[in-house]
Parts: structure tokens; sequence; C-alpha cells
């Protein structure tokens, strides 16, 4: 089969692969009809995640067809749509018990990372009843796509993490596609008003379509007077870190009200600094979270339901025989405007 | 009367100074009986605090007599014993109606700070009726007064906070006055394991006889390692940090287990390195807190009941006439063995 | 001042009677532009409140302009325009520090109860801090009486209580104004699914037209059975009582999926049958609640933003003069269609 | 093989049966060393519970060591020595995944009643990896028979639910062994008072021993005159329904206090009355449960680090060959003093 494979910091490529085998009991094997790529591809292929090693097949979001099952399986057969889900979980493990799928022993972010992912016609799931979900039917299967990782992971590491409630005001700084699936998904709370900070105008326009009441352009260094301005000098109750440094995360330490959540998403590679000195008293709340992909369930109730428009995130569709013009475009998000870009078989 | 008055950096004294009055319809005048000394004195008196001017009367814990009331309070009479709480909370603005006394907009922690304090023998409590506690009949007035305080900070910010629950492993980092106060009110919730950590074996002997299960002396560096060896690996549920230096808080970051909390009760003077990128993936939260002391009825009820021992924390008692001698011993713990001292009108 | 009275079962009339004065130094006098009428109004003209005497001036939702202030009062001046609760609330007992205002020892449910309401041209308002709340400028007078009671109430007994989240499947038994507050008032947590039961087509239209998703007309006694065609025989994660009746709240223990809320908001005369027979292993929640008011401040938040159209609920307006024919409209609200009637002074 | 089997009401017997085979490949055989009986088996004898079928093996509660694994199983090996839950749970269904194991759709309550149970010399486990927990080196396999059914049943359904916190008041209505458990559990979290209410002055003379701090006989019909007596006339916040028929659960309805939690375990065979009429205002919650079990790895926690007593749960002990004299005494409880009596390979 065709499969896109990291060769190695910078260097990456389409190549031909075997087809992968049922191993334990419990796997399932997925054709693929639809994959994504993510930001975290990217980083792997600067050979930023090292866990990820030459020779893995990437891709861990994305919708297909059971193409065989082992004997353990209970929930699939031959033939069932399903959702792959980017975490992978055991069910069994003391942390799959409390709901921490993120931190399964065996399981957790392995797909595109540890083991071979989707970015291929076939892919090996592990654990199949419980890290697959059946479609129901009539759903749309590019809407699904956003339910593998960037939809939850809005949701669950932003919005839940962050108390998003009924009334408050949020903040959310990076308005790239995460901060856009924090940003659907907080509307899920109603909150009386949502900030969304950004260096880029295009991007706070796209925000403003998708629900933010209010829109800040960082690229002054005056952030954190305007939200101020914006709060009759309060802060906002919730900010959700959407980008990755240390200059973000340290704009929502200066934008948080007393009593508030600080929910950070963004991936970081280097440390940041606390001011504590300043928020010990405070009453403020920091988080961090690997998204569980506990609420999937629920998205896809609400995707049924119509109560979300995931599909509103994909702005490019590529064939699986595009895959590298696909790269380019979702590399150079700032020219090309892409949010996330779907890969169809 | 006679007070306790912060003269500027270095320089305090006992004073002779005019009975306060009541100035609004909420205040009442309360006669103090007993009083103790706080970690924040000894800030205030070295000129850390800005907000704390010299000519200022210190002092924020105490039980007392209502000597006179205002027009508008309804729940004190003259004569009354009552608890003197360290946060002033009007009960009215929407901090205090959503519980968050501490950052009520018109009171929080201001005794002894930016309004005339406790230790004296008259201080007048603005608000009350929600800043003042009648004493049940039959409680030990020693006792109560760690109530003020140091009890409701050490569990609000460092046990409720830190989400302590039945089975969990809990690490304390300080084992002063206010970690033992976490360490008394963690055992509330039956942790399975307290860890104390401290650089001061006498200190860690005093956490075993109020119920450490383990006991850390951090000196040589390796406290890490050692929580580490504790529990398999996983590190900590629950990391109170007690102390408010960089380095007891880094060694919280290092010691919490995925899904764990941080629980900061330290009054840091300077900010703190926050290695997400460690950390970003783990699930785990940090709070912050001024204490609301809204668990002051809970506290009182379980002083009743004798399921707590506060007066274990009292090591040394004082007249007011010794009051200099009292901070001196305060002061100089280290030598003096002291935790909480007494001072008896 | 004119003011409409109950008299007795069955009797009642405008009288003309003394403008109210300031009794505490809490207190605060409102002159009311306008208020509206609540069912529980009709069962204190039958008689079947008896908490409340002949004699007593009827109404506990309005907004208006504050007259007068006593001396304790801070957040108002004369002029300031409020919205009054329904709920009196003190701020200082143990019930009104928990948030619990609805069981205030010397407030709660007072006002056209147990002291003179809002149906007359003045209304005296004991502990004003805590039971009015300010109008933010440019807010539609006519929607903030919906905030006076029934907003909130369908808010807090029938949402809040009942644990309403993103994606679950709702149904709400009665459609008469409470059952359509809380039918509003649910979508701020965007259920997939709502499902309103009523024995009127028409209140099931105007359901519809509020954001019910289905709708039962249960004159045929087979609602059940059509809860469970549309879920899959699961029954639904939260049940809404909002009629007040045995068979209705029977009715919800037959519809709750095992782990959902039955969440009574009817004022109930006589018991019910709990068919613990059928429930005892069902893990579900019952709640009961007298609303508390604290939801206030997030509603107006809401109301400021544009997030709930409180005004729907509104379909006929009176002058005070006309107070005879608004009762009359509502209290025959099948042949008038009223919901929700508002009274202009 | 020797195993005790239900033959029809009124009627049981030992008899020889095969010894159980693996069927899925997620089952383990387990050789069962201790056992225990519980107040459902005696129900099931007597005919009540139409699950159960003529010909069942008995038992959902024990302790042994594995025999044999089907070829999912990772998580245990022949001759591990592990506890049997009396929930089966799948892990995969959407009732497992959010910890509601007591209704997994193909798990729950199967042990003993629709499949044959540990009552035997051998017991198949289904779902192995997810229905059976290792046992920590070093611990009193007699105590860890408590942890199958009785401890995690009463600090679920009455504890837990019934949201026992520091400081509260807690009445549990019925000192039998589920009652008693619900006492010794509930002192997890420290509540100020526990008041015992049962017919029978020697089980209340237990639970005074057990760490109930009042205890009332309510054989005079004024238990909840008595309740009030000791409350100043509030109630209880936590009221726990620990019989099964209506005249308790009613009298819980008495007993609690505005804002409180009356928690269900005793299992109902008929209907009871709910007097709304008096509560519908109250603020109360009512709960009902089957136990899931999800609290078994903490209680595994606290048997470990010695923080609970469950042995003194036990009163007699008997070998298997003797389980028709074990039935006896238990079943006579009222003449034998029987609580948890123990039975050994």
């Amino acid at each position: 089969m065709k499969a896109f494979v990291y060769q190695g910091p910078g260097k990456s490529a389409v190549e031909e692969r075997p087809t992968p085998d049922i191993i334990a009991p419990t796997d399932a094997i997925v054709r693929v009809t639809r994959t994504t790529i993510c930001g975290t591809d990217l980083h792997i292929l600067k050979g930023d995640v090292p866990s990820c090693q030459p020779g893995r097949i990437l891709g861990h979001e994305g919708v297909g067809q059971i193409e065989a099952v082992g004997s353990a399986v209970q929930s699939f057969k031959v033939g069932t749509r399903v959702l792959i889900s980017c975490i992978t979980s055991c069910g069994r493990c003391h942390y799959c018990r409390r709901g921490m799928f993120s931190h399964c022993t065996t399981g957790g972010w392995i797909l595109g990372n540890t083991i071979d992912g989707c970015q291929a016609e076939f892919v090996r799931i592990p654990y199949a009843d419980t890290s697959l979900y059946p479609i129901p039917a009539g759903l749309d299967e590019e809407a699904l796509v956003m339910l593998s990782d960037i939809l939850p992971t809005g949701f669950e590491c932003g919005v839940l993490n962050g108390k998003v409630e009924p009334g408050n005001t949020v903040a959310i700084v990076g308005s790239g596609p995460i901060g856009l699936a924090a940003l659907l998904t907080a509307q899920f709370y109603s909150p009386a008003r949502i900030i969304m900070i950004d260096l880029d105008d295009n991007r706070l326009e796209v925000a403003r379509q998708f629900g933010a009441t209010d829109t800040i352009n960082s690229s002054d260094g005056h952030a954190m007077e305007a939200v101020m301005a914006l709060t009759d000098g309060r802060g906002v109750d919730t900010a959700i870190e959407a980008v990755g440094i240390p200059a973000t995360f340290e704009l929502c330490e200066g934008l948080i009200a007393p009593g508030g959540t600080i929910a950070n998403i963004g991936v970081h590679g280097t440390k940041v600094e606390l001011h504590l000195e300043r928020l010990w008293d405070r009453n403020i709340t920091i988080t961090t979270r690997l998204v569980d992909t506990v609420s999937t369930p629920m998205l896809l109730n609400l995707l049924t339901s119509q109560k979300v428009n995931a599909k509103r995130l994909i702005t490019h569709r590529f064939k699986f025989g595009q895959i590298l013009e696909a790269y380019e475009t979702f590399a150079h998000a700032a020219k090309s405007g892409a949010l996330k870009v779907i890969i169809e078989a």
C-alpha cells in the first residue's frame, strides 16, 4: 500500500509498504477513507518529537471502514464505518478506568508516533473496541475527521479544563485551527463574551465568523491593556492558551481575573515564567492536558443533532496522491489560509 | 490602649493608642483576649509588604469579646465571645456572593495591613456580621486562635484546592506552621499517604507526630528521587507548596503524577520557572489562593466535635506585655522550636 | 398609593395604601415601574398558601427605581434603576453564606407573601444590598422582569439541578411559562435533544419555536412509550418536572435513563409515589429546589450580551389600572394563550 | 467440584458440579479461597429475585487464585491472587466508559445471579481484566472479602452519593452490615457527627464501637424528634437509608435538612411515598445506586495503609463444608449477632 513516511529530520516521502496485519486479538485493521494533517505532524517532520523515529507512517486522525478484526474484538465487524481516535485506550489500566485515556499505560498518543499511523491506505488500530467509534448513519465523513483530534482537544484541554460557563468571559490566545476548535466548542456553554487574540487579521476575521464577540490583534504588544479595557479592568474568567510559546502563556497570566482559569492547549518546547509574586493570592487555576477523547461520544451526539458545524474548519481538500501538496498547503497556512485539509483515499 | 505598631522597615514598638470607635453602622469593636503572630507579620516588619504603611497596628488573628456594635449589626451583642477572621467580608460584592471573600472589593486581608489589627487591647472589625463568628460554648480559646488564619489557610489553599481524597498520596513541601496546618487538615479526607518534606529534622519529627506517614529531609537535593522511590515512580496525586520560594515550587513540579494537582500556599516574592515543556501533556492542575475563610463554620464544627486538635500547633505562650519577646521567639523558630505562639491579654 | 391586595380566599381588590417607609437601615424603597403575575399569586388567591394572610399586597417580581435607602445600604442611591429579586437574602446567615438564599433565615420568599410585595406603586425591599441588582445601561425593562423569578427558577431548579450537559437528552414535562423558561435556559448547555411534553398542542407549538427538538402531546397516555421510541429505549438524561402533580412526576420516573436526574420545579400540593422497587438500582438522582437566584448576575450577563431572548415569554401588556384584567388574562391561559403578562406603572 | 446451588424458592443444597471452563478470550477461572454471604443471597433463596433461576450457583464476593486465563487477558497470569468484584465490567460499553460499571450492557451484577457465582471451588469471571483486582502483597484475605461488595456499596451508594463532608452531620438508618459499612467509610470524610438509628440495641452498641457519635433506638416511633433534638431542629446534611422498606425511607424524608441529601442503599421491594408537598422547596437531593465498584482501587489503598479496619465486620468463620450452617447463622442475625461470615475453602 501507499503510505506517507517520516524519514528523519526534514525528510519524508510516499513509500510502498506492506498492508498491516492483526497482531493482538484486540486489534482491528481499518481501510482509511479520509485523513488529515495535524500541527504535530509538522513538528515530527522537523525532528522535534524524539519518540517518533524515522521510518514511521504518520497520521493520527481519520475515518474509514473495518477490514479485519482480532478474535477478542466485540463491537466491530468487517465493513463497519468507524471514526479513529487519536488516542489509543486499552480500557483496563488504572488511567483508562479513571477516564484519563491520554495516559493509558500501553496506549495514549501512539498512532503515527510510536506505531504506524493513518496517512496510508490501511492502519492497524490496537484496542479497537475502545479506540474506534462506530459512525452514526447519515453523518458527513469530512466533518467526522474533525472529531479524531482537533475538536476534542479544543473542547477538553481548552473549554472543559477552562471551566467555561454560561455568562462568563473567555479569552482565546491563538486563532489557528486549535484555537478555533476551542472557539467553536466554547459556545456549547454560552459564555457572554469570547475575545480572540492573534497576530493575523485574517484569522481574527475567521474567528468573528465562528462566533468570537471581540477580536484583538496583539502585534502592537498591548493585548493585555485591550482586554482590561473590555472587561472593566477585571480580566477574563477563562484564558485558553492555544499557541505554545512563553509569550502567549505569559499573556494569559496577565489577562486572568481573580478566581479564573488558564487552560493550556499549546505544545510547549521550553519552560515559561510563572509570576507567582503576582499570582499567589489571586485564586487562579492553571491546567495542562493531553486530550483524553472522553468527549468523543458527546461530540458525535452534537454533530448528529447539528449543534456544531465541524466542517467549517476545513479549507482545502486533496486526494491521497496529492499528500505532498497537502502538506505544503498546510505548512504555509499564513499564505494559503489553510485551517484543516482533508486527504481523501 | 497598648498596641504593637509597625514603624517602618526594621522598626516596631508597643505604643499607647486611642481605643478605636465605631465608624460605619456595620462595625463592631472587639476587646482582644488572645492573639498570635503570623509569618506575614515578619514580612511586614522587614518592609516586604508595601500595602502596610508605618504607623499600622499589626495582627489579623485572635479571639475576644464584643465591646460595641454599629446600628446595622444583627448577629452580635455586647459581651458575645467571638472569633476574628483574618479576612474581612462585606457579604455583598460579587466576590463575596461567590464565596471568594479574599477578594471582597472593600475587605479581604485588610486587618493589620491597611487598617489597624488585633495586636492591641481593642480592634475595630468592619462588616462584623460577616467577619466575626460566635464561639460555641465550651470551646478552648487557644485552639480557636488557630481558626483565624492558619487552619483555614492550610485547609482551603492546600487541602481543598489540592483535591486531597481518600486513598490518595499527598506530598507537603515545608513542615513549618502552615505546612503542619495542611497536614492536620489533609487528614479530614483520609489520604493513604502523606509525605512531608523539609530541611529540618526536628520539624519532620513533629510532622510524624502530627500524622505524616513518611518524611524526607531534602537537604541532600534528592527529595524528588526519594518521592519517586516511595510511589513506584508515579509521583504524588497532590503536592502542597508551603514555603514560597522557587526551589520548593519547582520541586512540586517534579513530584506530581499525571492527573495530579499542585496547590500553592506559599507567599512568593519572585517568579518561578514552570516547565511546560515537560508538563503540557501531563494533565496537571496548579492552584493559587489567598484564604477565603469559607471553611470557618466547618472548622468550628470539627473543633467542637474534637475531630481536629488545633492546639497542638501552639508551642509558646506570652502575656501581651511580653509581645516583643513573643516576636523574638517566633522569628527564631529554628532555635526556639516555635510553631504558633499565643499572646494573652 | 394603589396596590393589589389579597383579601382572603377568592377575594382581591385594588386598594389605596400608605406608601411604605424605611424600617431597617438595610431597607430600600423602590418605585415599581413594571411588575408581573406568577402562578403562585393565583395559588394565594385560592387560599392555598397559608403563610400569606388576607391584607397582603401581592407580587414578587419587578423592576423599578430607588426612591429611598436606609443608612446601611451601600450599593444603591436614590434614582438607581434596579431589578427586584423574588428572593430576599440577608447575606449573613449560614444559608446565605453557602449560596442558598432561598432558605435565608430572615428572608427567602417573603415578598408578596409574608411582607407586602411589588404589585403596587412602591415596595419596601429588606436587605437591599443583597436583594436588588443594578440594571446595566441599555437593557430592556420588560425583558428584565423575567429575571426576577421565572428565568432563574427554570434555570436553577430545572437546568442546573438537572445537570443538563452538551450532547445530552432532556425531557421537560409541562410547557407552561416555567417549562418554557427551563427550555430557554437549558439551551445554554447545548443538549442534543430537548423533548417537550404537554397536553396542549398550542403550547407545544410555542415550545418548538423556543427550541424544542421534539414535542409529545401526552393526552393519549403514551408519552413514556413515545420518549422510549425517540431514545432507543434508553430514556432521557434529564427529566424536568414543571407541572406539580403526581401524574407528571411519576411520568418523569418512567422516562429517566440509568444515571439520569429528575429535577423538580413544580409546586406540589400532595405526596407522589416513588417507585423505588424499580429505581433503587438505576443510579438516578432526584432534586427539589426553591430558587436561590444565585444565577441572577449570570443571567444579566447573558441578557446584556443577547444570548437569551427573555422577552419572548411575554404575551400581554397592561397598565397598572388594568391589573384585574391582567389577572383574568393570566388565569385563563388556555383561552388567552397567555404566558407572562407585563403590568406597567 | 462442590457448589452451593439455588434450587427454587425455599430450596438449596451443596451439589457436585463440573469445574467451569474458559468460554470467551477475556475470561479467567479463579479458584475461590474465601467467600461470604450477602443479604441478596437470602432474597434469592426466598424466590424474590426473578433474574436468578433455579440451578444457579450463588455468591458474588470472594478472593482466590487465578487457575486459567483466556487468550485476551493481559493483566493476570495463572497463580496471581485476586479480589473478585461483585460487578462484572466489560470496560468497553458506554456505561463502563463513564464509570457506571453497574449498568455494563453485558455485565453488571451477573455473578451468582444470571451466571454461576463464587460459592464454589472455582468460578468463571468474564472480562477478567476489568472485573478482578490483583491483591497487594501482605494484605489479609479475610479483610479483602469485604471489598467485593459491602464496603464499596456502603461507600459509593451511601457516602459518596450522600456527599458526606468534613464537619457535616450524617444519619444512617439501619445498623446492619451495610449500614455499618457506610458508617466505617463515612469516617473517610470526617463528619462532625454520625447518628445511627436501628431497632436493635445490640447493633447500636456495635455502631458506637465502629465510630457512631450518637445512636437512636427507633422502636418508640420518635426517631425523627430525637434527631431534631440533636440538631437544633435543623435535621441532618446526609441521611443514608440502609434498610429497604417504606418506613425507613420516609423517616429519612423527615430527617433531612434544607440542602441535604438522602442516599438510598436499601433494596426496595415496593414503592414509597415521597412527600413533595413538604419537600418541593427544601433544596434536597435523593439518590439511588447499584454499586459500580469504581472505588475498589481506592479501598485497596486504604486497606493497605491501614486507614480502614474492614475485618471488624466479620463475626463468624466457616469451612466450605459448613456452608449450610453459615447460611443458618447469617439468616438469623438477630439471634447469632452475625454481621459478615467468612467461608473458607
